[in-house]
């Protein structure tokens, strides 16, 4: 082959990656000529990475492609994520980039970046300085504006989104190292402070905070608002949220939820952001607009809770079967024991198994995530512990469902697990 | 602190260090002055990384030591190993130079290099090049001597001996690959090769390829010759094998394997090698001589096996103890849950809790060794799975066994761990 032509039909050349946008891409190679055709500029990167992926080496050391090739392709899913958790272990700049280029090389295209949290609060706030001051590990563990940029830009040249997440009420701990006043504790079930939603102030300071997040990913049109694990028991363990329910005359603790949740979704409505949520919100049955995009993390009863979700008009991500935290042991003779990959858990799954409804609600599915509990990883074992194992998810969301044979991905997988090792991408 | 002195006592400086060299040094701190001193450069060097780990850094950014300081300092255990496994999946020269920064920063002193196997043969032979050729992964995946005595050279350069294991005669199924004859099937218990201990060539071919490695580690005394995992059932399984036996009236198991061992030995000592071997050849009741060191692996009566070999007189080297492989998965709110360090399985051990014997005997244990499966670790993994968890194996093996807080070490395993993200030591 000599001779690579690249063709994209669409008159606009998008800058950023959006949801929905067309990624499908064609390529035929004959003799000495490729062509690849996409729609957009994010489809002829998809069709430039499998190109790369075509050829092989012979015994001679030759590149060969193995023409005539004729392919068309495009994903299942339109959201293809890897969330990112910054705030239990700081993950240094170059880290995030290596797990970016891991990402496009298997055509995912969202990174959801959990910044801050309990442990830390690491992104400098123009108007909070003291967020990263008393909130992050130390004054080297921050992103500063220009790291933000800089991983935007290295995101959007892979096709990549990068989806902030501002986790609240709960999971905000470092926040209450610099502003201890906007947290109050759970003195029942839960020992971890939530935001005090009963103040005004706090609803000024986290539309500040997200004006702020909406100006640094200013092309990404979602946040992820969190609201996970905040736990209604902590409502009755505090007198003053029990005083303040009963003077705005709510009997329960979702009744309070309902009144933060609705007064930050306002914001981010405000502010011009779409909001994405963890489940639990929906779960203690808080009425969410539809265009909330519902994220599905219990590892248990995922798929009633998809099918629910998906049936009452919501779009969904699937976290839950894609969590890479478990690690197996060696356990030999087993397909699954190929490098921690755990195909049989996370490949095999069937994920409208117990769905019932119809197609339209089915597409509501929008796409999945791979997960990993950022207790556990940093630095030293983060693309280790996602890389290559995340290759099961990437396929997972990208190919037909009827894509599914075992013995095939076994082979698959090792032959893309040797091209990260030969491009050194880790 | 502006003047930093070192002073070396031994006249003679010796090239490599080898086994009980002293590693012991002194270091004083006074006003402006600093000063190590060691018996030999090897204590030096530890002196030299001790002092480097002796700083903080202030709030206004300024490098700081808590003067006055004197240390006196020594290891417990002369053998203090990492055990890295290059035939399973094959480790590229730059993750082994990691690992060995890693080892030097933390004071270990032995690589134990098992370099070949039953997967692959990556150690070109001048001899026997079809090792290589049939027995690699393939052309790519292999060592040349020029990697071998680079890897040398820069572990000398950190104080670290390299012991070579050749693992003979069971996991060694790659060299069934290039001289397929040379190895024979067992069909009872295991499915596994093993060498051919019938045939005369085979030590003819073991004496070739053990005088290239003494050639190659030619400053290092000890050849790791493996011997593990020879099951007994083989031999009565193996028509050949029951056949040479009734041949030389060896009426079991024990008097061929008896057989085998003596000429391999004789084979070491005659190339000037002095032999470790892997603890089952000793369980099989083969008498091994005295200067054979034993290494333990056996996770279950480790420390009954350790009472009776350093009874009976060998030295021994504990690997079982000190074995990263297993991962613990959110475990929350312990302490063995700071980043799968798991400290209460490898720290709060005592090495000698089941010990019967005198001074002379406990002096046998000569070290200990961090292991890890190598069927799950790659140049993806490797480092991460070994550190910092293997931080705790260092002390384990340098400290006094009255260093035994598990609140303390949680504390040091903090920073130091810290010190190695702040050196991008990964």
């Amino acid at each position: 082959m000599s001779v690579l032509s690249i063709e994209i039909k669409s008159e606009k050349c998008e800058r950023y990656p959006t949801f929905h946008v067309d990624e499908s891409y064609n390529i035929t190679i004959e003799d000495v000529y490729g062509k690849i055709q996409a729609n957009t500029i994010w489809g002829a990167l998809h069709g430039l990475t499998t190109f790369s992926q075509l050829h092989f080496v012979t015994d001679g050391n030759q590149l060969v492609i193995n023409a005539p090739i004729t392919i068309e392709d495009e994903p299942r899913f339109p959201y293809r994520g890897i969330l990112l958790d910054t705030s239990r272990n700081f993950l240094r700049t170059s880290v995030i980039k290596k797990h970016l280029d891991m990402m496009a090389y298997n055509k995912f295209n969202v990174l959801h970046w959990r910044i801050v949290g309990d442990q830390s609060w690491p992104l400098i706030s123009k108007q909070y300085p003291t967020l990263t001051e008393k909130g992050a590990f130390s004054l080297d563990h921050v992103y500063t504006p220009g790291d933000v940029q800089d991983i935007i830009e290295y995101a959007r040249l892979r096709g990549i989104r990068i989806i902030p997440e501002l986790n609240a009420p709960g999971h905000i701990g470092a926040l209450g190292r610099a502003f201890p006043d906007f947290l109050i504790n759970c003195y029942n079930e839960s020992t971890r402070q939530i935001i005090d939603p009963t103040k005004t102030e706090i609803y000024s300071f986290i539309e500040i905070i997200l004006k702020e997040i909406k100006q640094t990913f200013e092309n990404e049109f979602y946040i992820h608002l969190g609201m996970d694990e905040v736990y209604s028991a902590c409502c009755t363990s505090n007198l003053n949220l029990e005083k303040f329910m009963n003077k705005n005359k709510m009997s329960k603790y979702t009744d309070l939820m309902r009144y933060y949740t609705s007064k930050i979704l306002d914001i981010a409505q405000n502010i011009g952001a779409k909001s994405m949520v963890w489940q639990d919100v929906w779960n203690d049955d808080v009425k969410l607009p539809l265009e909330v995009v519902i994220e599905i993390w219990k590892d248990d009863s995922w798929s009633t809770y998809l099918s629910k979700a998906i049936n009452e008009g919501y779009n969904v991500v699937l976290a839950a079967p894609f969590n890479l935290s478990m690690m197996s042991y060696r356990k030999y003779d087993k397909l699954d024991s190929v490098m921690n990959a755990e195909f049989s858990k996370w490949y095999n799954i069937d994920l409208f198994a117990n769905f019932i409804g119809d197609e339209t609600a089915r597409k509501r599915l929008i796409g999945g995530e791979a997960t990993l509990c950022g207790e556990f990883v940093d630095d030293f074992n983060s693309l280790s512990r996602f890389w290559p194992r995340a290759l099961v998810v990437a396929e997972k969301l990208w190919s037909l469902p009827d894509v599914n044979n075992m013995y095939d991905v076994t082979g698959r997988f090792h032959i893309q697990r040797c091209r990260l090792h030969n491009l050194s991408m880790y």
